[in-house]
């Protein structure tokens, strides 16, 4: 069965951190990937240029070419402010585009992240796609984000708690060229958001699953017909 | 002794959803029961008129008189936009009736449902009630509402735990009399918001604590004196 | 892809009052169904006779031809008991199992339940199927048993925190069938372990999803290759 | 309506730790109160004479004098080895003193406390009062034992969560008096089973819902009928 | 070696009334303590009046006079109102005053506060001082306020679980002066936030770990280079 | 001031794999540190012969030399069977080393460890220490052990949360070396306890704290005097 799966990404670039080879191994299976980002993803900072808003949507674009996905919305939240707006309104541009793609499975942010946007968006993302009769949706995913999952505390924000181990091994390839694609988003080592820290990141959940290299999830709700 | 029963809904229909039977069981003992509505429960719609409010207004009118409890206030927060005020704001109004009345057993919603209004009105009963020296209320207890309790998740909402059920056998037929009141808010069945749904999940509580039908709550805070 | 699958059960019986439907769904699309018991499920009772003995062996048989799976062992650990043994135990004799058939699915119940066993062996099972390299097993599912997993406490036994659902609608019939088979096991209403209890559960987990009937699964871990 | 109160402690001295003050006020309402102990509560000790056990027995007698209860069993297991007995037997023999005396509200010790005994108390309680249909306990209250609760730690025994406040100020006098009678089980100050580390806890209870002093209780299932 | 604390206050007077103790301790043992307060701490309340504004910049300053430590910067945000700002100003605020002083030690106030103030600042800090390489900040303690975080509830606000304990029985009576200093926010007993309340607190936190008197923490991470 | 460590393991090699670094970083800061072992750690195995009975103690007295430990006791509890025994008598055991050496710190394993050693061991250690007046114990640390502490699973054992990073990075070399000393029980990559994914776990602590490699514990409790 072909897939059409829909990601939620909070800001472009963390569909790749997160789940690039997930993303490439939903494609070399037939799947459709659409992704939609909530805001600009750099619209907080100083200093901010237009070269730079047009660097992140070149580097979005050249991640997407690379992994196979589709940007289908882009929608112009204040980055890292998603909290200055009413839950319902994220949610309806959520809904919206879902009405249009009818999503099988859903992937967005972890609720325990420590990045505002995120938390709020897997918020928005369980509420638009509650489980009403005749929803289309019969998975929602919650993927992992370095430094922003594991920047979080159990104490503040919860905890990511996987339970969906994809091997990337084969993988690995795609994901670093796209993560090379976002370059300026990218760390030096030992931040967690660099490309050792995430090749870490992925060798540390494979082992827990006995494999050499994985993606983790947090399986919300599947429904099997 | 004479309970003096309020029951802070986030919408009308709330109240006779979650505890119609319950409701009817404490006017029958010889209670009081008053509620108050912090939004018109419909504003958040698409292709709202006039009609549709008072619609509504009448439903909630007509629950009441069958259950047998008083509407003493209505608050014009915007609906399913409850976090777009400050929480003191709310906080006050709850204030302001809990200084007329002075309930000593107090109902409102989980801070575990999907719907953003449901959980913050949670947050704002426990300050408006907090457990300063002559507080009049002795107890706090969160009730359960048919689609928006059951599509909280315990990873993104944290998760209703009930440890209070209350029998509804006898009082089933007014609550589905009231439920009937609502009419234009009953989906069909499969939808937990049927009547079907909300039969069933009477039954399920029902069989959590071996008895036909119940209503569950979770009690927050009580003090026996 | 077929799936080999294993159910490990406490007693014989729990499999078909928790996942009657979904044994049925694995057969009907062409999955190897195998099941173990590790107690007689009897011998905790007092006045017990060797009839009942036999007799629930017979049920049993019957269950397994109705469904359309094997019981391929039987372990005889004392009925409700399961606490006296040494927990490695209880591990090798699963693991035994596990290296003759190497499934690639494995059920089992719940460490949230009431009764000890189902404890016990949710425990047993997650050893006997850690994840080291060449692991068989893709995939771990707990499943929840009317009158032991509603039985549990959030605050002494943890709580069962499903995450899958199957519809059964299709396969109710024969679900129900299965549980006549271990009729001497089936209480009345409004027991949970009556026919009505199990069907109303089922409805109920059915609502949290959207549709007619379902059963329950926490997915522990998973892993996509 | 007068209440049949239950408490199943681990070891005499626990009732009134926990609870002297909630016991007196029972029977100052008209309730019935029975007690049953299932060690002798210093069968682990060192160097422990016949002159050790009758003295805890007396006080045991005193303290339940003093208080207006009555212990109605006392059964023998090994102090501080309840996990040396299948759990099994240990329910069956609380289900025997139920069946006699059928209780509606029944009092034992928290899964959460260190002591090892209290858990699995708090384990066979559960069990022993499962709720099947015609159950005549109503109403299951953990109590809180200095020294026990306070020494566990949420990662390791899990977290005792109070939900009901009794207040005991006019009842204090009567607890201190039984706590005088168990004088040999009562240590110095700063320990927490010293009297003023017990007087402390009343008051921390107290002040946390706004009254002088409280005992706490969490209770884990109550049926309104 | 000498710390260079900082503490970041919802309010003046939460310093004092939480870890007054622990302030004097850190100051006697030749560390430096800095604090921000992030509200004036009365503009929520009715008939504010300038000189009540004033009368609590005085007891700020006298309390720091007692305890020893610095008032470095007094954000002017609403009092009771953190939930009208987005979250990054507030961190912005903080990463403010941290690229001045490098701190290596933080505390602010818990996650799981009933004080809306409280509950944001904590989510601030914790951003503020996420983990990257070379942050100066080795350790996050999570302070516990009279009247704010024993009012929480596990089920709505979360809960507060401390690790550390520090001895203040030396210390009390600075503590005590610095209270005195804040008197027209301490309350009359049993209020939790009154001077026997708050001793009571004391008491009861030592108790916990063997000793007359402690403040309580929650150490969120602690990096031991 | 001079630490006085013990580090109670359930086997041999626990201590190396989980805390090599920190025990060494110990040494060089001129503290004490003792280790005992509960079980032989090889009595669960098939085949097992007297050679590797002595393998497995010279490679723990190999290891304590690299890293500059003692082995000051090694109880003869049967390997992977603690659930055999009283909980009483492994505190005992505890208790009667405790009472020798006075330490001021103590490291055990996790209560959410899968080996049902380790989580025996956790419950142990807590009643040995308990805090009761004039504790020598200030400070409780749970260590994590590659293939035990990853192989638990938060719904069936509970979840290691760690609070505490202590950086390994010029301790590894000598870590490495003890890995080497008990060799037979290092496993091929994947494996997560082999080299390689003991190092991918150090690195992956180091990120979550901002530096190259790390061993987390989670602080349980601690006092400052």
């Amino acid at each position: 069965m072909q897939n059409n799966v829909l990601i939620v990404a909070p800001h472009t670039d963390d569909e790749s951190i997160s789940m690039g080879g997930t993303i490439k191994k939903h494609i070399d299976k037939g799947d459709i990937v659409n992704a939609i980002s909530m805001t600009d993803g750099v619209g907080a900072r100083e200093n901010l240029t237009n070269e730079i808003k047009i660097g992140r949507k070149n580097s979005a674009i050249l991640a997407s070419q690379i992994l196979g996905f589709n940007w289908i919305a882009s929608f112009e939240f204040a980055d890292n402010k998603l909290d200055t707006y009413p839950l319902i309104e994220i949610v309806k541009c959520i809904e919206s585009v879902k009405n249009k793609i009818k999503p099988n499975i859903v992937y967005t942010s972890s609720a325990s992240d420590l990045n505002i946007d995120h938390r709020i968006l897997a918020n928005a993302v369980l509420t638009a796609f509650r489980p009403q009769p005749n929803e289309s949706c019969k998975e929602i995913r919650l993927f992992e984000v370095a430094s922003a999952t594991d920047y979080g505390h159990h104490s503040v924000t919860g905890k990511f708690l996987p339970n969906l181990f994809v091997s990337i091994e084969k993988e690995w390839p795609y994901k670093l060229k796209a993560l090379d694609a976002y370059k300026s988003e990218i760390r030096n080592f030992p931040h967690s958001r660099s490309k050792e820290g995430i090749k870490n990141l992925a060798e540390y959940r494979g082992k827990q699953i006995g494999i050499p290299m994985a993606e983790a999830f947090e399986v919300i709700r599947k429904l099997e017909e």
